[in-house]
């Protein structure tokens, strides 16, 4: 028997090893059947983790057959799509098939929805062999059974954009979310983004600014970066220096900020963050690459009284922030639209 | 020429290579002629990260003359104490003995202190050949001189406690500061310390308490730390699971905490923190075992709203609150007296 609180988390549905969350489960049970609190959805397609997606591809020498023959492999035996070396799993797309009398998400039958948890905790029945995916890109059409927890995010996708517009967004929704909250808390004015003209990057500026921040500084790396960014006008100053050279990130910024927001994933970013911030003030991490002990022992050796926070990605609300934020900013969709690739 | 910022943090002490901060420094200028904002320290003792001695010792078989050659060879080569392989430092005890005149720390010649910055970031040079080491234990007798810049840390030894006492204390002196600042800040009742036995831990209820949370639960691992535990009556609640169990965790706590401070130096103790904390709640980790990503990521697949930290080993006052705690709270002394080795 499972209490309520870990029938939430999924953990009825780990097969192996016995005790531990889905996500670090070896193998979960993706039956169709659900229970009174979960919630099936029809899959139309998966959005691999980039990070995994390379990776098979690689392995497979880029044979995109082997590709699909790996995935379906791993989802086969593991119950999910996670992959054994990265780690990492990715997003899915489908339509609500059956929700559950108990189930919490609010989601109805006949919905679009994108999940917004890993592939890494979803329990995922493939049924269509992958037929009509080339094992070429990260993007899988696909037919099967995802089931979805208590304790599980999924956004309804808008009628009003493109899917591609919208997992774009829901990819990076909770940098908004966080920094909008960091800011009313904290009622800053003066924001530094780093790595500001990417999504999470312009979406943050926006949210900071929506959240009452009048000082808005965008770093990017070149001369290209910045012309994007200063036409979008989401930034009052554009300034460009190399995220990992913590000097020239403090010299770039000039006066320290009240929050500062790392938005670029590469190594190497905590100590030009901590010092773009004033001292107590607030650095919000939303890279993956972040290194605790970096940031840990950096803000301590440089004597510097700055709260750090680990960027989560779930914060109540942060999916229609972020399709807000895009629908109402041009300088946002301006910058994002010639990422998104359908 | 660098700027005073630069100047701050040393920058004008790093050889190569040029433009990095000191602690990523190959080679710093030890000389003992100090500028205007330097302070200069007689060394008496160097302490050496745990890490750093062990990987040392082990990598000489043990012989602690040629430990005693590999410490000197690193001091002379890269101008500080830092261990090429786990790239750790420690800590150093001595005399100030010169101070600039535009010095901020508030240093007077003659005081005795303890660095509170690593010995990866501070300029040193041996003069004795550390002839009064036999390079069998982490503390290391020794002569020579240490420069701080102007952001720099040191604190006093006071001289009612033993060095011990004092250097076991100044070492995590972070996290109770960090937890008393939380807590008021939040107007936190419920706090569960993880790994509430040890030096960290228990200075980290201490402050709690002081900061005026009133329903203090300590996690330990076994029978053994729950009864020194419960003796020392620094929590309301002991209750004993192991922190890398989230579910066991969960388990232990019951209802989820408004803080939870992380204090055990071991890897996957955060998704046991995240489900131990309360929506809307905080969790503070001490731990250098971190990870990002795990906690990132596990907060965000279990559509956790908590609000993650990093600690920061430096927040204004942190040595003497973390001094006061220990003279002034007789379970906190109960803890730690037995972990202290003269």
């Amino acid at each position: 028997m499972h209490g309520a609180g870990e029938r939430a988390l999924g953990v009825h549905r780990v097969l192996e090893p016995a005790g531990v969350l889905p996500q670090a489960a070896h193998r979960l049970d993706a039956d169709p059947a659900i229970g009174p609190d979960e919630v099936r959805i029809s899959v139309q397609r998966l959005n691999l983790d980039a990070a995994s997606f390379r990776q098979l591809s690689e392995s497979c020498g880029g044979d995109g057959q082997a590709v699909r023959a790996a995935v379906l492999e791993i989802v086969r035996s593991r119950g999910k799509m996670q992959n054994p070396v990265t780690g990492s799993g990715g997003m899915l797309i489908g339509v609500v098939d059956a929700v559950g009398p108990e189930s919490p998400l609010g989601l109805q039958v006949g919905q679009r929805v994108a999940t917004l948890v890993s592939l890494t905790l979803t329990p995922l029945r493939i049924t269509d062999g992958l037929a009509r995916w080339d094992g070429r890109s990260e993007q899988v059409p696909a037919e099967g059974t995802a089931i979805l927890f208590a304790r599980s995010i999924a956004a309804v996708l808008p009628d009003d954009l493109p899917d591609a517009v919208s997992l774009a967004v829901l990819d990076v929704c909770g940098a908004p979310a966080a920094t909008a909250r960091v800011v009313e808390q904290t009622a800053a004015k003066s924001v530094v983004v780093i790595g500001a003209a990417g999504k999470s990057g312009s979406l943050s500026l926006a949210a900071a600014r929506a959240a009452g921040a009048t000082e808005l500084t965008g770093l990017v790396r070149d001369d290209t970066e910045a012309a994007a960014l200063r036409a979008s006008g989401l930034a009052d100053r554009v300034v460009i220096a190399d995220a990992t050279d913590p000097l020239a990130v403090a010299a770039a910024v000039g006066t320290p900020a009240d929050v500062t927001v790392v938005c670029v994933d590469v190594p190497g970013a905590e100590h030009g963050a901590v010092l773009a911030t004033s001292d107590g003030g607030t650095v919000v991490f939303f890279s993956m690459a972040t290194s605790f002990s970096a940031a840990a022992l950096g803000a301590e050796g440089m004597a510097a009284d700055v709260t750090m926070l680990v960027g989560n990605g779930y914060t109540p609300g942060h999916a229609d922030l972020a399709l807000e934020l895009y629908r109402s900013t041009p300088g946002v969709r301006a910058l994002i639209d010639p990422r998104v690739h359908e």
